[in-house]
């Protein structure tokens, strides 16, 4: 079955730089014979067109996935439900429907929402992939090669489009996993989305003293890895932290109560007691180390 | 004056990373003609003198600053106060004493309290380079280029030793800048001491997590990054959290309280209200850069 994958035609429902990237991935890897693209912005439609992410331009989503075979959803988060539903009624009986959105609950209830009888096409999907620059011109089909994609089928997902999932982000380089939406949000308000708030909250903590530019100009190579991530979209992060606010707020929790554990030993003047912290903290992040990549060197991971 | 600084002796008192690498710059850029250095270490001693990092190894920190016109304590913080007093008695009148400490009012404290009449021998300073392997082995001459060295005067400082102070560390390539102790203490803790804090208590706040190693196995380059600095050295960092804790917890208050309006914003749905604090985050990151220094990618700035 791995070797016949193959798909007929793409509909790609935004042809910013992960959808756009996932056409050209494969149309690279023969993965798929033609792509019919939906961008509401005409000079994207054009772009993707000129650059051959797409072959077929179309006006609407719905047109976009008449007789597709595969469909990836690929618009900003807050657009999912509006995109489901207005496509629902055009997706084959059979197709793979795909998303790759940061926040996989949401997504779940949106799709069961307005999906109907097509449920069991849709495989929930998110892969760990960006780069510092969006839009359709930085796309690349490598985006998602090396890079995890993890899939989070529903208890209506086909057994067919879930395999054929896995097997077409493994085909074009991705190392897939599965988890369920709810685990899946759970773990990404741990590592990413708190990790992200905290460094947008340091920042803004900065920020809010008056000598701050004085500050930042005695910033060193520690601050700047640190706060990377705070450089992030806003929009995009909006809509990240409020799809996943009660999995975010139950790190968040977590996180304060680390944090009164160090302001314990230190107004305690709890030497020993803030060694160990620390101790804890650095062994465990030492012993660490990037696990399905060491590509993405300073890409978003969104 | 530049162009004639020139020292005959420096006392070494620690020959570790960064002890040994200012020996090193200074031997390399000609500006002195012998090191003599002590370590309580007979290994780290031997392997100075087998790397050409002193020319002479004294039992004490009495013996090797004696007859010394430029002397450099570079030994943990917690050290500092004793070493002070012990060589005190032996120090030349004219010499130019410097630590390398990451904090300065506790150093100016013990200085203040065991130099006596050499006080105005001394120029408290902190380089902020370092590698993240420490130790005499990993010493090089340019470890100080391109980084920045923050020299925090006392009132009772000598207008000389200022001055010599200031044209040995740009001779070995290192940006120089002075304030004051108090200004010190305060600016690292926003820039880097609460950064540290706050890496080591996310990591904490992860391990606290029954699901812990499943969680990190999922982190992806965002966390990588973002808490790198959480990987420092547990000793290190007790003294420097422990030494300016005062600072510390007014910029942990600092933080608290952004923290709390991404909460707010989070707990009452207030979507444009997180779009503004996220934005705000992110433009001053986008706008910030490092300013002295593009070398160190991932040195540990202590």
């Amino acid at each position: 079955m791995a070797m016949s994958l193959k798909f007929k035609q793409l509909g790609l429902i935004g042809c910013g730089l992960m959808g756009a990237s996932f056409a050209l991935a494969l149309q690279k890897h023969k993965l798929v014979e033609k792509v019919v693209g939906f961008s509401p912005s005409a000079r994207t439609r054009e772009r993707a067109l000129q650059l051959g992410v797409i072959q077929q331009a179309a006006t609407s989503a719905a047109e976009a996935v008449q007789g597709c075979d595969i469909v990836l959803l690929a618009v900003p988060v807050s657009r999912t439900a509006e995109c489901l539903q207005a496509m629902a009624p055009f997706l084959s009986p059979d197709c793979l429907l795909m998303d790759v959105g940061s926040t996989k609950t949401d997504v779940v209830v949106a799709a069961a929402a307005h999906l109907g009888e097509r449920l069991p096409c849709f495989v929930p999907a998110h892969p760990i992939a960006g780069k510092a620059q969006a839009g359709v011109d930085h796309a690349e089909a490598e985006l998602y090669q090396h890079r995890r994609a993890i899939l989070t089928p529903l208890a209506q997902t086909g057994a067919v489009q879930l395999e054929n999932a896995k097997q077409v982000w493994a085909a074009i380089g991705s190392h897939v996993s599965t988890m369920t939406p709810e685990a899946h949000d759970s773990t990404f308000a741990a590592v990413s989305h708190l990790p992200h708030l905290l460094a947008f909250a340091a920042v803004n903590a900065l920020v809010a003293q008056p000598q701050s530019n004085a500050l930042l100009e005695m910033a060193g190579p520690g601050f700047r890895d640190f706060s990377r991530i705070a450089a992030s979209d806003s929009a995009v992060w909006r809509d990240i932290l409020s799809a996943n606010q009660d999995e975010v707020l139950k790190q968040m929790a977590h996180f304060r109560a680390a944090l009164a554990q160090f302001e314990n030993a230190l107004k305690n003047g709890d030497t020993p007691g803030l060694q160990q912290l620390i101790q804890q903290a650095s062994e465990v992040r030492s012993a660490w180390s990037l696990q399905a990549s060491d590509a993405g060197q300073n890409a978003p991971d969104t």
